[in-house]
């Protein structure tokens, strides 16, 4: 915060044998030169008043890959080692991929660089690991652009809400989806149709199955679950629920029930006498019309952290897209910058003092809401009683039955809402209800937040 | 953020002949125990595994304001002395006013202690100077408390969105405003009735000048201006206007109008060939529905920050109550203790190096945007005539004229909102308008964002 008077304590001394940093001059490779790496580049260029100097650029096929609007002094290479042998001091890696980016960054931090990194999937799955390295070589690894693009909700789970006691996390982290569902919602459209658009626009991938099914989303849960709540989770163990058989329909009954779809990413810890539990999913979810997540437009992001002193903080902005994601790759290449200035010259490695114990709790995919079932059926007479019966029978309230008119008796969609229960519950009547010979398809369930 | 490997040269050795702040203890003073001071106290002694010690309670009246659930190893005093000769490290300063604070703070400092402080007007008049007199003493002050109360928009702007060039700052700073004004909205009472009401709640204060005029707000606003735009600008040189003419008949057109009203800090820099503007106005002001701001519910705070890379990025949370603001003091502290582990033995105090140089722009109170107008009248004939006519003198278009119906004809209310122009015309225009006899009061002018 802006009274830090931090400093070198001797730019030009030297006493233990080990570099410093002037004040003046922070040397930075670049590793990867596409949309985001580009944006950090002319970021660094553009702006006045910096110390950091880009010296390297690594990019395959890098004389494809060379403008003219970096001066002449960047080293262009197809080579990490001329990376790592040189005098960068930071090294920023906006490739993407885990290998061979894993590798590299081990490298980068054994040869006593810190590292930037956008990567979510490494740090999610790798995090602990870099950190750990980082801290016995006396360096930093940090991810602030892994989450959220350039709303810099890490720095404020890390720094800004450091003094609370954060239990709950929930978010909207993937533009793709929210993209999706947002045109949905606006435009009456089927999901098929929403994708194809999102394609065409750039906003969804050829494949866009890491976004549509959550697994890109669980990645950066993984990471706030683990800056905001102190909590190892690994995002193999979040659950995760495909947007895919969202229809236009659900956005109907979602509206009549003051709500709309989202999908949410959601990390909530519970510290029981027996243990912790975290219960950490992906799912699309209804959320009702007047909360900060149902208003999040088009591929924006954003986070509300829930803390036990301070409430709700909300969190958000553009949550992808090359400059709002090099903010936050420049922003960390500043912290690393300015905390290399007075940190020079420290060998004995210490614990992050004063920082909570990362916990590893009991992940769990349970947890307790109302929820929406919705149903598509061959019309035919008593079917909602023989659903509330099975429904009865598993102690689940039913709290509402809605059907739009108008609709095909052969493809009626309708809608009963659930009353607050487990759902582990739901999920078991389901099971058995979605054998039932008059469902088209199976029971589409969500949670109404 | 997470990967910071701060670490603690040498717990033990002194080598300097300075204080090295152990990895395990950090000793902190409380002066005040009011709301956020013992909100502080209590999260200090509920958080575990923090390396953080309460070892002073300063407060008038000490004796009547001792609590039993503190450690009995805090001293509880009515004496400055006995904090500063103290070996407490970080000095939390939560009394508010401007005196005897700004000594205390001075002499803290001045005995090598760091400061937390959550005193807006305090740092807003001599944040500058204070940050100067730490820096020379090698130690720090933060404030990140003294804007948006748990809102951690201070380290935002300074860490997290560093990377950024920031040019915009708008927000709702005032808690105690935007409650009134929701309070107008949501039940169509008149400002007088809205503003007892608060006050019976505790949302406003038994003299609220200081909420109502605007002038809380400005020296939050100079605060974030100095932090996220690099300007020095003093508070008293921002223009406050008033919230106390807003009728809730204001309210009905802004809804006409796609709008709500609230009040509104703004600063924006505009970098000329000339030289620098800083824009800087706390005022009512007509914003979008489907904006962030006029979603901003009860007495809750959000700042919309927009910089040239990122874009718009919001922070939002509770911006008062004892607890919210104590997050952010032991957020403050946490940074400072983190912070002496890793910069002990320094003694060269350097520039904060790769900061932007604060400037010092030209302050201006002049804008460019829509206006709405909304006077009350005698009914007569040819009264729109008059005012339109008047307008187009002085090159202003009228964009629409909208009236309420049914309205007495002895106090007519009626709207006109104009095309974009600068509000300094629209002040000249008024400046002959209001002298108009069919005016039952003034014009009320605001801007729509």
């Amino acid at each position: 915060m802006t009274g830090l008077a931090k400093r070198d304590p001797d730019d030009k001394a030297d006493v233990a044998g080990e570099k410093t940093v002037g004040a003046q001059n922070c040397n930075v490779a670049l590793l990867g030169f596409g949309t985001v790496g580009s944006s950090v580049a002319r970021i660094l260029c553009e702006r006045s008043n910096t110390h950091l100097r880009l010296t390297h650029v690594l990019n395959r096929n890098v004389a494809r890959k060379k403008v003219d609007w970096l001066p002449s002094s960047v080293k262009w290479t197809e080579s990490i080692d001329d990376v790592l042998s040189s005098d960068v001091e930071i090294v920023v890696e906006v490739m993407g991929g885990l290998q061979p980016t894993e590798d590299w960054i081990r490298r980068a931090l054994a040869s006593g660089k810190s590292v930037v990194t956008a990567n979510k999937q490494l740090i999610a799955r790798c995090g602990p690991e870099l950190i750990s390295l980082a801290r016995q070589m006396n360096q930093q690894i940090e991810f602030g652009a892994s989450v959220a693009g350039g709303v810099p909700v890490i720095s404020g789970l890390h720094e800004g809400l450091a003094g609370d006691d954060l239990f709950k996390i929930r978010g909207i982290l993937n533009g793709t989806c929210n993209y999706i569902l947002s045109q949905i919602e606006a435009n009456g459209i089927p999901f098929a149709t929403a994708l194809r658009e999102a394609q065409k626009l750039g906003f969804a991938e050829a494949d866009p199955t890491e976004d549509i099914e959550g697994l890109d989303a669980r990645a950066k849960l993984a990471i706030l679950a683990r800056v905001g709540l102190h909590c190892n989770v690994g995002a193999e163990s979040i659950m995760a629920r495909s947007i895919a058989p969202m229809d236009n329909v659900d956005f109907e009954y979602a509206n009549q029930l003051g709500c709309t779809i989202r999908q949410i990413s959601w990390a909530e810890l519970t510290v029981e006498s027996k243990g912790d539990y975290l219960f950490a999913a992906v799912q699309p979810a209804l959320v009702e019309l007047s909360s900060p997540l149902a208003r999040v437009a088009g591929s924006q992001n954003l986070v509300v952290a829930t803390g036990t002193y301070g409430g709700e903080t909300v969190f958000g902005g553009h949550g992808a897209g090359g400059n709002p994601t090099a903010v936050a790759v420049v922003s960390d290449i500043l912290a690393i910058a300015r905390s290399k200035q007075s940190a020079v010259r420290m060998t004995i490695p210490i614990t992050d003092a004063g920082r909570p114990v990362q916990k590893s709790p009991t992940v769990t995919t349970d947890f307790t809401a109302k929820h929406y079932l919705r149903f598509l059926v061959k019309d035919r007479p008593g079917i909602i009683a023989t659903l509330a019966t099975m429904l009865s029978q598993c102690g689940i309230n039913i709290d509402s039955v809605l059907q739009k008119p108008g609709c095909p008796k052969t493809h009626l969609p309708f809608l009963i809402t659930l009353e607050e229960c487990k759902a582990s519950l739901v999920e078991q009547a389901l099971q058995k209800i979605n054998s039932l010979d008059f469902l088209v398809q199976p029971c589409l369930h969500m949670p109404i937040l």
